[in-house]
């Protein structure tokens, strides 16, 4: 039901403007911009740094090194803003990334080394730039686009604090479709039917609980699973997700409760709660052992164990502080963090940079170009990220496996994935002095075959 | 040096949003917008008639059996204003006229029918909704597109009455282009390339004075030329286009003043001055047969004979009052115009709707919905224009002899297209009376070999 990759799947959320700047194959035109910040200035709201996607097609052989198979954009069509959730353009992959030329030559090289791509669609409302909108914008009410939208007055007020129309958070720069329209309806459907058609191996939606219509999700998941029934469809739902996981619309979510679960759990004593708490991490909840792993077993329990297996597992993004600031820069903690991604159910998902221990507060400093001079590499985080992703990618326990906890009291967890008479012991120190105890195997490890230290 | 097909072309200006409506093969996506204008209902400024490529595709049987063989579309790129001079996306087709889906389809099909296609570009600015003016306008000084544009001031009063940057007439809808940065250079002529490439057969440049720089139109026909040397470039030149004219720029300008002398010899007596004063035509001097012809014969000697024969000769336009109605509806004279149009050197541009005598007044009357039932068809002059067209391609003197003059006095015309030995003689009677005279042949005619009357 969920496509069987994704279990397999490691993502790495790539923020294209920040990643990396490539001129691309010889032959390819110039790009048509030249006037970028610095790449390693500190992050503005409203400045560019000329990442693009002929810099990430350079980079693919770093990201496989890494582990990485699968890639989660951030959008990467046309759009006036440096994070481009403002579309302009849904056909159009922005000319400042490379535009289409450089998806199509990206995607190949992608597949070429078998890592998927993952798009992210805002389909709840699109930028004031956008030409639907701008066409109401221009010719008010004779607009063939005027159903478009929810518009209250006229003239559209766009470019006042709050707008006249419907808007996400009554933001002006975002105006809502109205999903009703019929038009409407064809058209974000086609977007999606289009990039799916063009070899993308599925959709992150953005804020998808803002369309609130069943209907709409059941016919985008059928129109893009009769394309391709591997597509992955993962939502942005930060919490509950049960609505959108009956099967008949997501695959999956991104699991922000999981991650919020394991700073609870490794961030202990140190997690920076006002900086996690202004984001929508929320107040992460100091959690021991014992109640890391019930919270776990109950988002295990929560969804079909399909579902967990291909769930978006989720730490850190360009919608929260890093992990290494959210452990106030301790590389040891954060590195244990993202070991538990790594050996829970569900697809790891790394934000660009957290593999390497980049630091960044909020938005925009979250959002800093990638340093690829390895001086300013935090190298016991980038070890013990591909030390994880090649255990990962060895024992398919570690992927397919059901979560047995045998052991979790105080700042001390060991868990076991097990399918049938084969299991995997993880043990976990969440603590900064040595941990000497024995664990009860319950029967998983009779053999007592392998132990690794992983961290 | 001028391309040899358009001194045999006849073309027919087709104005996108008000020509035909069409739903385009089966299989094609419907449209996504139904929000229209009625057809028949008097045109208003912002309105949408919903005109399509598709609509064109159907009607090329129509167009070939008028005898045009070649197609001026107004702008077709994705635009906010229903005459889509305000681009916001150069390599789009708009997506109301059927995206470049249609656009493809159409090229193919008009190709087929030996029909040639010239696009208009403006690219000396844009309209505001243009991506990379969006940008700017998001992202002030910080914008990668800072240097794309004339920036006075902050933060840009792109909604107010008048601009603080530079834009044509003042006007904020439509911001200047800044020619000097080598990346907008870069991406006009790439776009000039890209639709060469697909296969178009020339570019008509909107107010391309406005680019007050030899070196970029130079550059342009370099690049376009280098594609395909038989592209045809025209501009929109309204009188003495010398300067563009040397053989470096512009194959040929519209020939507007051309089409003003025929207005004014032609509309002796009945011509609406007063109409004509409010668009580019200014005042339209009345001329009688010998100023006429020297008019006429100014013209055909201010530039290179194979310039002559390339002009695009047009009386009315998307910019004018209609022909049917500059004549005060006097069928006859309009058809008189238009017969004289397609005996004298250079290429019969006609306005659609012109040819079966449909009236206008200013913009936006002058872009009715063409009437596609044939009752409301002024006949004298469709069959004019069909006679008139066989006749010019049955004659080759018509398109390629040289202009003499035989007798002019008061309001009669006698002239002359000759090459060689060979001549064809036309009369023209432009007073209500009828005309018995002996026009003295000056050995044109020895053989007395063909007597035709036209109209």
């Amino acid at each position: 039901m969920t496509p069987d990759w994704v279990k397999d799947a490691v993502f790495y959320q790539i923020f294209p403007d920040r990643f990396a700047r490539g001129a691309g194959p010889l032959g390819m035109p110039a790009p048509l911009v030249s006037h970028f910040e610095s790449w390693d200035s500190p992050p503005t709201l409203r400045g560019f740094k000329g990442g693009n996607l002929w810099g990430v097609a350079e980079k693919l052989d770093y990201i496989k090194d890494m582990g990485f198979n699968a890639i989660y954009f951030c959008p990467i069509f046309a759009s006036t803003a440096n994070h481009r959730y403002h579309t302009t353009d849904y056909f159009q992959v922005d000319p400042m990334l490379g535009g289409n030329a450089a998806f199509t030559h990206l995607l190949q090289e992608a597949h070429k080394r078998e890592i998927r791509v993952v798009l992210d669609a805002v389909f709840n409302h699109c930028s004031r730039g956008h030409f639907a909108f701008q066409n109401v914008l221009e010719n008010g009410p004779k607009s063939p686009y005027l159903k478009w939208f929810h518009i209250y007055g006229w003239p559209l007020n766009a470019y006042e604090r709050k707008a006249n129309y419907a808007a996400w958070w009554d933001n002006p720069e975002l105006p809502k479709f109205n999903t009703d329209t019929p038009e409407v309806r064809e058209y974000l459907f086609a977007v999606a039917e289009h990039w799916i058609r063009q070899g993308i191996d599925g959709w992150r939606l953005d804020v998808p609980n803002e369309i609130d219509d069943d209907s709409f999700w059941q016919e985008f998941r059928r129109r893009v699973k009769s394309i391709n029934p591997d597509a992955y469809i993962v939502g942005e739902i930060w919490d509950d997700a049960s609505r959108w996981l009956r099967g008949d619309q997501f695959d999956a979510v991104m699991n922000y409760p999981l991650g919020r679960a394991i700073l609870g759990f490794v961030g202990d004593g140190i997690l920076d709660r006002d900086l996690a708490a202004k984001s929508g991490l929320g107040r992460v909840e100091t959690l021991q052992a014992l109640a890391f792993s019930h919270r776990l077993e109950h988002l295990f329990e929560r969804y079909d164990w399909e579902i967990v297996l291909a769930q978006m597992n989720i730490m850190s993004s360009h919608d929260t502080p890093r992990l290494r600031s959210l452990m106030c820069g301790d590389a040891r903690r954060a590195a244990l963090a993202l070991a538990l991604l790594y050996t829970l159910p569900g697809a790891p998902t790394v934000y660009y940079g957290d593999e390497i221990g980049l630091p960044g507060d909020h938005d925009p400093d979250n959002r800093r170009g990638m340093p690829w001079n390895e001086q300013y590499w935090e190298k016991g985080i980038y070890e013990a990220v591909r030390r994880m992703s090649r255990l990962r990618q060895q024992l398919p326990l570690l992927r397919r496996g059901r979560y047995l906890r045998l052991y979790a009291q105080d700042r001390h967890l060991a868990f076991a994935r097990v399918e049938g008479e084969q299991g995997v012991v993880i043990t976990v120190n969440a603590s900064d002095e040595p941990w000497r105890v024995m664990v009860p195997l319950h029967g998983v490890w009779p053999r007592g075959e392998l132990a690794v230290e992983l961290l």
